[in-house]
């Protein structure tokens, strides 16, 4: 593989050329004309379509629908409840003509859709028949990023899905809330196979105009955490100013409770720092696009018959047992080449077929995780590969699960606390005070936020800054 | 069923009344707050997803991949082809600023893709082995509405898919053109139930910036047509202006040729307009979000233990045969109410379950399109369903089709062709001279456009304004 090819960058000593190069080179990702934007290519869309796929099933299943809202939101509406207005009017793309007309009233290009789906929701609402109202979104949202682009992670356009949901109670609606935490928590620790600490946001951090916000936050190799998803209780905050009400079992108007909770492609973002390595993506079995390649190997010409007849059989008996198998029978290029090129997309299980593995009836099977090789009995393929990407995921969620409790210092004590993040970073847990200018005073100083406050952990001592008596246990970082 | 909730206008009486009637009543979409757009309820978004779900997996089968590019393009990118330019500018929404900055260049939220993506494709095509490059994404895409927001109909934005395909030569892309027209065919005369006449746009009525344009036109109860979908070759009219080049086998630079296509969520406003009548909605089994509703009927309370047992029987049957199923088992509404709820809805087949029925050891089976009335013996429910849903589905074929047959008028004579677009409207076949000046007074007389001009259909005769020696049969109609 030529270098322009392969990466070049190494993973351990510049983590954002690496990250670069990966997106761009396994062709997950280019970027757009426009400072910002990104486009997604059939790759990195099939990625995101596997994640999409397996999140929208859950959805179904626990009753949930899709729907689509307009995509521009009337400056009146967006500004409908005050502090969500000024929390994303600073990002907001403002669309002011149609043609050459002047509208009369600007249109938002949308940066979340609470506002356009309550002021429908308060049409569809009427009786306590019609809760819960359990409705999900994909689609993309728009907020102008002005620092340098990153895909997946810092781009004015992302694909996401938002949920959106109408309760008659406090209790149903933390029922729902805590429901979709758990659900993205197994899409990103089973699936993605990367660990995360769940809890809630502090008030300083928590989505504007909810009543409580909880996530889930992944730690990066460079120190840095990576909030993963958010799941949002947001009271009647919203409901009152779009009316959103019911007429309950007692006879009674009473207005809802909403919900509102999201995941983006910046998943992907974190699947591709944590597992990769300098040859580039490993993505875990469970949501690879391609979780087998199947690679004819000919030394001479005679091989050619036997050795193509075994791999057609092989890539149908994988293709027929659910196993997504790509056969590269591509001829312009070498054994060697698709190797390479393979290993930079991440596809987790090699199969090699040569003369060898003819005469002996057998396969060779290459992981890319630790780039073990084994062969196996042509009897057992279907097993033996099954068990093989069974061993890589496992593997990956066991490394990553000891990079992130690795990654976490525990200290009360405010100098420890700053030599620890300037010289490895990671997620510091102290105990809080629970004011938000101890919080503040700490991310002035040394530029870590409160990334989550974990659910039921018994709180004692003091605060790490001011000594007072503590309120909180606290999980402190520097984030992306 | 209250009027308040039911169709209370008549389809042949009141179409217009009658289409909004259905589309909100039926809870398919509804209006929102701003003029021209909509919003896609989850019934009507289940609907399109049928409609995605099986053309994605024809187009992946097929070797195409999806993607996804920005929503913003700057209008420097959108005017490189300046005909295509023209034709969209008067209906582009344009970005002017970022939260409060106004931005140094417009953005226009997409009107199609084109231009965003062939800057793309400028860079990823290199070589003949880069070539046919296939990509579909599902988008919306947006153009201002000045007329009256019809829902699925006549929106500023709408849900679509659009594909943009770069292939090595002439040849290769007529034929990606023409596949394309064959799938959307396919999915719309045998997924939809809706006949369509295929050939060629007039160079009048072709895609701005396009070679040549093929289309599928459907005849609505009104006599007026309906476009379904188009599928373009693009010549090499935006290849040389976004300097997509290839490097050919004879080691020559050339520039690649490139084809779009597309079909929106307008599908579903054809399907609700033919098939519908004056109870509500009739969908084809086969794109059906429910097929099947399975309806328990109590008359007194001792019945309850063994019709419900039936019931949860005959929908596991049906549910693990893949026959989408719903069990209306809500106990706040009589069956009479669910009747009518489910045939606004258009559910294909309904299954009552009442005494009589465990007695006999029968089911109860009530067809939507002709309200027909049959007993299946309980041992026989899934083959006796699958029969009644092919049935209706090949029903709803037929009828359409002899709509569309008697919608069409042969003529040559100027003055019947106006007496029929005045009288009753549909398709009027004449033979045509070929010049836009008699195109453009047929229009301007009459209403009618040239919706499409059949392929390898014999020419002879004369035309039917100017009387000159006819160069091309064409259907002509009034058009949504």
């Amino acid at each position: 593989m030529s270098k322009e090819i392969g990466i070049t960058a190494k993973k351990t000593e510049d983590l954002p050329e690496w990250y670069t190069q990966i997106v761009t080179k396994a062709e997950l990702a280019d970027y757009a004309p426009m400072k910002g934007f990104m486009v997604l290519r059939p790759y990195g869309f099939a990625l995101w379509e596997q994640i999409k796929t397996y999140f929208d099933r859950r959805l179904k299943e626990s009753g949930h629908s899709n729907a689509y809202f307009p995509l521009l939101i009337p400056e009146s509406l967006l500004k409908k409840e005050a502090e969500h207005f000024s929390g994303f009017t600073p990002e907001v793309f403002w669309v002011t003509h149609a043609g050459e007309n002047k509208l009369s009233e600007r249109l938002a290009v949308r940066p979340t859709s609470e506002t356009i789906i309550y002021d429908a929701y308060s049409k569809w609402v009427r009786s306590w028949r019609d809760l819960p109202l359990l409705i999900n979104v994909w689609n993309s949202v728009l907020r102008a990023e002005i620092t340098a682009t990153k895909p997946f992670l810092r781009t004015s356009e992302f694909l996401w899905q938002e949920g959106h949901t109408v309760h008659a109670t406090q209790e149903d609606t933390d029922k729902e809330v805590l429901l979709i935490l758990e659900y993205y928590r197994q899409l990103i620790e089973d699936q993605l196979a990367i660990p995360v600490l769940t809890g809630y946001k502090s008030e300083r951090e928590k989505f504007v105009g909810a009543l409580y916000t909880t996530t889930l936050e992944a730690m990066m190799p460079d120190g840095r955490a990576i909030q993963m998803g958010t799941s949002h209780n947001l009271g009647q905050n919203f409901s009152k100013p779009f009316e959103i009400k019911y007429l309950g079992k007692d006879g009674q108007t009473h207005y809802a409770w909403t919900a509102s909770w999201g995941v983006s492609w910046r998943l992907i973002s974190a699947m591709i720092m944590l597992h990769g390595d300098d040859r580039g993506l490993i993505i875990p079995p469970r949501i690879a696009p391609i979780q087998t390649v199947v690679v004819p190997i000919y030394y001479k010409t005679g091989d050619q018959g036997q050795i193509k007849q075994k791999c057609d059989l092989v890539f149908n008996q994988l293709t027929n047992a659910g196993i997504t198998t790509y056969l590269d029978n591509r001829e312009q290029y070498t054994p060697g080449w698709k190797f390479n090129e393979w290993e930079l997309k991440g596809v987790p299980l090699r199969i090699e077929i040569g003369p060898k593995d003819v005469e002996k009836r057998q396969v060779t099977m290459v992981r890319r995780d630790n780039r073990m090789k084994t062969t196996a009995n042509e009897d057992e393929v279907i097993a033996a590969t099954r068990q093989c990407l069974e061993g890589i995921q496992s593997n990956l969620q066991i490394k990553a699960k000891a990079i992130l409790d690795a990654s976490i210092t525990r200290t009360d004590d405010y100098n420890v606390f700053k030599k620890t993040l300037t010289e490895r970073g990671g997620f510091i847990r102290s105990t809080w005070c629970g004011e938000v200018a101890c919080e503040d005073k700490i991310k002035l100083e040394t530029g870590a936020t409160i990334r989550t406050i974990p659910f039921n952990e018994p709180t004692s001592g003091t605060c790490v800054l001011c000594g007072k008596p503590a309120a909180k246990v606290a999980y402190f970082a520097k984030s992306y």
